[in-house]
């Protein structure tokens, strides 16, 4: 071991006080060297804070030695947030789970970064209250990842994303400094909003030590149906005519029928295999308004050609529904071990002209491409299964994600709706930024970080660099 | 007339291509040096673009004579954001007011900067959808001036404010260039949200040239109830149990006794002077959800001891009953001429400790300050009514603001819930954000407008910077 190595290690300990929360060993440092995402990069120290205190000299030893110092909840990103592209720190803040206060009467939760994102719901709702966003990963995922990558879920549609539910934070800076944005209150305007500047830079403009999330009262009652539609054209067109009803559903998610027929092959749940599209709506509120305005869903889907409207007559008929879009993601790894999981997301009336892309992407290719997601905001989730092993496929995968990217902002969309850009998107930043865009960006980040320690290699395309589909 | 300046008028005529939108006669300046806040500022031109290519061409020139650029709609501003402090060009927005594109399938409003903020909610209802915000100057403020200060509203409690409600920008930078943030999607994680940023940002960052809005369903009724209170603490703590019972109203308001007496003297509503606050709660939903909702309403409120709860038994009562508080701001400029009016927010909990500090500051400088506003959210208003020309009177007044903004810091609360820092709150930035933080915010500013042109002198202290009201 190097003496500089030594004498590294050597201030990380004096920083957490307490050799147990330094990783140094190889196998150690190999478990943070990836996420859910593609790509292996081992980081040269992990470390594991449970004390504002402790980052503030972690980051001051980062930008001491120019290291960069990459934070991480439970690595559960899709598109490489928390891979140490550069070596460094990893910041484990899995162990930092310690606080999670709600304060009820002003209707907020205050959390530490390691806090599982579920407990602050389960938690909120003991006081009648909820926490709204709900990522897929939600019940082994960080809030200090969510906010990182302004995590979303099929709750956006009506609730927003997580940046929506983010009144304050305490940010440790790249100089070392503490700083707190925001507050309590949701109403603030004094000077530039660096709480909604920082949730969603994905680490790399400072490291979030708390925050002071946003709670709202927690509906009444749910009510869903699921609606079968033979061709998915219309159960884009179904989205915009429930919205124009006046009524704005909780949830409204697609499967089409790739996806389905997945579901069925894994679970046999009694799934229609023949229709094109299915589209599961949840509304929540009051009890009797749910039920006058499922009917009136139910009409406006029928108005344009749904084959069929099937509603839960309770909860636990409810729970049985839902488990069909929860069944999609495990049941289509059975076909093909790598899942390529992508998040572009178009404005809503582009739907129908997404499906239309999406369909010739799949056949240009040849690929097993199944769609499904959070149609209701636009947020489709197209993933394709593939086998990474097969050189030759992921070629025409990595070619397959380049056109679904360049249709999303084709049709006035978004790189990526809630999983970030992480490493695996920054090659196509300037596609829908431009360069005076992504240079405005920029000045923040070197302004801010100029020794570029947080997270660097992220968000940022930097020269050359492709979009690739490899663990090697 | 000295050759630079006619030669900078040339160029503004050339870059607008119409002399009739050139303002420079002495007349037209003293037009733009005040808005409703405090200071007379004389700026050396005015000039009122349509297009964006015509803000690009002004913004070129403003950088090349170092010329300062303040932007303004109709100047109702109640914290200075659109005075030309530092003289320069004014550019005011309001005659572009020809862009209100309603795009019901993908619930967006698209807008030019000139824009009245009241027709875009008008315009909206008419395709049964809703633009939230609603600052009480909604219909003579432009949506621009409510973008740059974050304009909130009674709504703000359930709705949130104008921030809320933004997906997407076009914005001239200080170097001239055209960005375009954001999008049409409310899911949106592709690199810094400079929407969010420049929301809010009081012209310093850039110059917003048109705005893409997130609408909403509107809801399908209302119901409103005025709620009495022998002591102003009940009222604070039947917020917070309204707010638990599981219920989020639209709109929390509270008018103490010194506004009730004020209303009263000006308009005779028959309200009861006896009482200490009223609050007035709307609901917003399906209507049978209301007529429960508002029953646990009433209990919630008669179990702090409410001395009564009027429900509004139709839309023509519920209107009534909000008269009262419409009628607040004209009633109090009756007592006396100069009315400042201040918005200090703090955690919904404080409430109570609130009112009883504000009620100390009232009796120790012996002024007339009288307290209503947005309750629910902690967004207190309150207004002290004096005599400008009675300099002694004016002297503890500042004393008294400034004991204002002590009070809510200290309370964990903000300087500004909603009306901006401009210029009159700028030398208390550092009470609330730390030195640190407001570094941060300066790097931004630094990074972004190196030559300061963007409305210089507003949101950061200056050295040796106080805080006055005066108007010479």
């Amino acid at each position: 071991m190097d003496r500089q190595r030594e004498l590294i290690i050597g201030k990380l300990v004096e920083a957490v006080g307490d050799t147990s929360r330094v990783l140094t060993e190889v196998h150690d440092l190999f478990s943070y060297s990836f996420d859910a995402s593609f790509g292996v990069y081992k980081p040269d120290f992990v470390c594991q804070p449970m004390a504002t205190i402790e980052v503030v000299e972690i980051v001051k030893l980062a930008g001491q030695y120019e290291l960069p110092i990459v934070a991480r909840g439970t690595g559960t990103s899709l598109s490489g947030g928390p891979l140490p592209v550069k070596g460094g720190i990893v910041l484990d803040f899995s162990l930092w789970n310690t606080k999670l206060e709600i304060d009820p009467d002003n209707l907020v939760a205050i959390v530490s970064p390691g806090v599982i994102t579920a407990n602050i719901n389960a938690k909120a709702g003991d006081f009648g209250l909820m926490y709204p966003p709900d990522p897929s990963s939600a019940h082994v995922s960080t809030i200090g990842g969510n906010l990182a990558e302004n995590a979303g879920g099929p709750r956006g549609l009506k609730y927003g994303v997580t940046k929506d539910y983010v009144l304050g934070l305490e940010v440790v800076t790249a100089q070392g400094k503490v700083i707190r944005t925001g507050g309590k209150t949701v109403k603030n305007v004094t000077g530039y909003d660096l709480t909604k500047l920082i949730v969603g830079s994905e680490g790399t403009l400072g490291i979030i030590t708390e925050a002071t999330l946003r709670l709202i009262p927690k509906p009444m009652a749910t009510k869903t149906a699921m609606v079968l539609f033979d061709e998915i054209v219309d159960s884009g067109r179904a989205i915009s005519k429930v919205l124009r009803s006046g009524i704005m559903p909780s949830k409204m998610e697609i499967m089409d029928r790739h996806s389905i027929i997945a579901v069925e092959e894994y679970a046999s749940l009694g799934l229609p295999t023949d229709v094109e599209a299915i589209l599961l709506i949840e509304l929540d509120g009051h009890p009797l308004a749910l039920e006058d305005e499922m009917e009136i869903v139910s009409d406006a889907c029928m108005a344009v050609n749904a084959r069929r409207v099937q509603v839960a007559k309770n909860d636990q008929e409810a729970e049985q529904l839902w488990q069909a879009r929860k069944l999609v993601s495990p049941a289509i790894v059975k076909i093909k071990p790598t899942k390529i999981s992508e998040d572009a997301t178009v404005p809503r009336s582009k739907i129908p002209e997404m499906f239309q892309r999406l369909k010739e992407i799949r056949e240009k290719y040849n690929i097993h491409l199944v769609v499904f997601g959070h149609a209701g905001d636009g947020n489709l989730h197209p993933n394709i299964i593939a086998d990474q092993r097969d050189e030759k496929e992921m070629r025409r995968v990595e070619q397959a994600v380049e056109e679904i990217f360049e249709a999303a902002v084709s049709l006035g969309g978004t790189l990526s709706g809630e999983h970030g850009i992480g490493l695996m998107k920054s090659p196509f930043m300037e596609m829908e930024l431009g360069t005076d865009g992504l240079h405005m960006m920029k000045l923040i980040k070197e302004a801010w970080d100029p020794q570029n320690i947080l997270n660097p290699g992220k968000i940022f395309p930097e020269s050359g660099q492709r979009f690739e589909l490899r663990n090697d």
